[in-house]
C-alpha cells in the first residue's frame, strides 16, 4: 500500500521519526513545523542542531511550515507535548485529507481535561481514526538508526497493522495493538514510576530497591489499566514495561532526574511543573480513587511532590505494607 | 511462630541473608560454612572482608563450620552456586531436623542434569518441603539494610507464607508464591537476557534497544514458563522481571559484563564458563525445542556464545522478524 506520511512537530522526537521513516525510503515523508525560519534552516542544513545535534537528516525528507502540506498525507503523526495536542488538532484539522489516519505520539494525559489524548483528538477530529504510538525510544537513538521498537495502537486491528507496516523499517519497528487505553496509560504512568525510581536513587537506596520498585510498579500499572478497560498485557510490553525500564534507568530522562532531586531532599518546585510524570502522578492518584484501585507507589509520589509526605516516611510506608502474595 | 534459621554458605549472598535476618532479631540465625578458619575469623572480626567489605555483621549472628549445627534449625537456606547444591544436600542432609523446611537460594539450573534445583534437592532430601528464594537483591544492598524485595515459593501456600513471614524484616521483604517453576525459571532465564542486554550495550546499540530487548525478553520468559507448567505472572514479578531489570542494567552483574565483552567482539571463551547465564542460554535453547516455544533472544545468545552467529547478524535477525501483534 502506498502511503504519504506527514509528521507534525519539529522537536527532537518528531524530527527523529520523520528522519528514520524518510531514510527507509518506502514512503514520502514531510516534517511540518510552525516556524518557517526553522523549517528553512532544516531544509538547507539537513541537521537539527537544537534538537538532534550531529545527526544528519536524509535528503529524501521534506520540510515545510505550511499547514496545507498535510492535505495529501494518508498518515499524519502529531508529535508535540500532551498539552499542545488539542491545539494542534484544531490548527491542522481543517487541512487533513478526509481519509487520513491520525497518530498521536505524545505520552501523557491532557492536563486541562485529565482525558486520554486519543479521546481529546477524537473529539476534535471525529472523522478520522485516531491511533497512538508509544514505547521505549529516545529520539537520538531512533534518528541515529539504532534498533528501536515501539507499539502502535488503533481501535481497528487492520488500521493498527497498516500503521505498523507502513511506519516500521529496518531499525525502527512498531508492534500493532488494539489497546489504545493500555498503550496510553503505559506511556503516562511510566513517567510516575520513573520519578519513583529517581527518588530511590537520589535517596541512595540502591539498585535492588529500584528493581523491586519497577517490578511492583508494573503490577500497579496493570491493575489501573485493567480497571479502566485496557489489557494488562499491554503494559507488560513495550509501552509500559519497556518504556519504564528505559525511563527508570537512563539519566537521559527528565522524569528520573526530577525524582533524583526529590530523593535528595530538594523541593518539588524545582522543575516539577515541566515534568510530565509530576502531573501524571496526581492524575493517577485521582484515578486510583475513582476506580477503587490500590496504587501505593503513585500515591507516594504524588504525596512527596505535593509536600504532604517525606521521602523517608514514604519508603517506610511502602516497605511495611502487609506481606502479600505476589 | 518461633523459628531457628540456619544459612548454609558463607559467600556474599549467604552472609548477607544471615546478617539481615539476625539484625532483625526475631529468630536466632546461624551462618554455616565449610572452612573453620573463615568461620572463626567472621565470629571474631564481625566483618567478611572478602565478600562484603566494610559491612558490619550483627552481634546476634552465630557462626560455625560444624554441619551438625543445622540440626536444631526449623528453616535451612542453601546458599551456594547451582552446581554445588546437590553436593551440599548430601553433605548436610543427614544432620537436618526431620521437620526442617529447606530453601534453595541459587539461581540457575543444575549443570549436570539440566534440572530445576528444587527437583535436585527433592531427590536428595525427599522428607523435606523444598522452597526457593529468588529475585532482585544484590548481597551488598541486602547486608547494608537497603530496601530489597524478593520472592519465596513453596509447593504449599502455608509453607510459602510461613517463610515469607519468618524471613522478612523491615528492609528485606519476601513475597510468597506457590509457583516454584516460575520463580526458578525467572531466576535462570534473566541471566540469559542479561547477557543479551550486555551484547546490546557492548555493540553500542543504545538504551532504547536494551529497553525493547528487556520487554520482548519478558514475553519470551513468560512463554517458556507457561509451557513448562509455571505461571506467566510469576516472571512478571520480582523473580523474572525485577531481577532482569537489576541484572540487565547494573554493571555489578557478571552476566551483563560478559555480554558487554561479547558485544565488543571479544571471544566467548573469556569468562564464559564462569557465568551462570552462558550455561542457561544453551539449556534455554534446548528447552525451547523440547517445549516447542519460540525463544529468539535466548537462541541468539546461545548461538553467539557457541560462535555460530555474529553479533551483527544476530541483531539483524532479531530486528527483521515479521511484524507481529504484541
Amino acid at each position: 500500500m502506498s502511503e504519504r506520511i506527514a509528521v507534525i512537530g519539529a522537536g527532537a522526537f518528531g524530527t527523529a521519526l520523520a528522519a528514520v521513516m524518510a531514510l527507509e525510503g518506502r514512503h514520502p515523508v514531510t516534517l511540518v513545523g510552525r516556524h518557517p525560519s526553522l523549517m528553512n534552516d532544516l531544509r538547507d542544513d539537513r541537521v537539527h542542531d537544537a534538537a538532534l545535534p550531529g545527526v544528519p537528516l536524509p535528503d529524501a525528507l521534506q520540510f515545510t511550515a505550511e499547514p496545507d502540506a498535510v492535505a495529501d498525507a494518508s498518515l499524519v503523526l502529531f508529535v508535540m507535548p500532551s498539552q499542545a495536542q488539542g491545539d494542534a488538532a484544531r490548527h491542522y484539522g481543517p487541512y487533513l485529507s478526509k481519509d487520513a489516519v491520525v497518530v498521536t505520539c505524545a505520552k501523557g494525559i491532557d492536563r486541562a481535561s485529565g482525558k486520554l489524548l486519543t479521546d481529546v483528538l477524537e473529539k476534535e477530529l471525529s472523522a478520522h481514526p485516531i491511533a497512538v504510538l508509544s514505547g521505549p525510544g529516545f529520539a537520538a537513538d531512533i534518528a541515529r538508526g539504532l534498533p528501536t521498537a515501539m507499539a502502535v495502537a488503533a481501535a481497528d486491528q487492520a488500521v493498527a497493522e497498516r500503521l505498523a507496516n507502513a511506519l516500521s523499517g529496518r531499525t525502527f519497528r512498531l508492534y500493532a495493538s488494539t489497546d489504545r487505553t493500555g498503550v496510553q496509560l503505559g506511556g503516562a504512568l511510566k513517567n510516575v514510576l520513573a520519578i519513583a525510581c529517581g527518588i530511590v536513587e537520589g535517596a541512595g537506596l540502591g539498585e535492588s530497591a529500584r528493581a523491586a520498585l519497577i517490578s511492583r510498579g508494573l503490577a500497579e500499572m496493570s491493575r489501573l489499566v485493567e480497571a479502566m478497560g485496557g489489557n494488562a498485557d499491554t503494559v507488560r510490553g513495550l509501552s509500559g514495561l519497556g518504556d519504564l525500564v528505559l525511563t527508570g534507568t537512563s539519566h537521559q530522562s527528565r522524569n528520573l532526574r526530577f525524582g533524583i532531586s526529590l530523593g535528595r531532599g530538594e523541593p518539588a518546585s524545582t522543575g516539577g511543573p515541566l515534568v510530565e510524570g509530576a502531573f501524571a502522578a496526581s492524575v493517577a492518584a485521582r484515578l486510583a480513587k475513582e476506580f477503587s484501585v490500590d496504587l501505593p507507589i503513585a500515591d507516594a509520589v504524588a504525596a512527596i511532590i505535593d509536600g504532604s509526605l517525606g521521602v523517608q516516611a514514604a519508603m517506610e510506608r511502602l516497605m511495611t505494607r502487609p506481606i502479600t502474595t505476589e
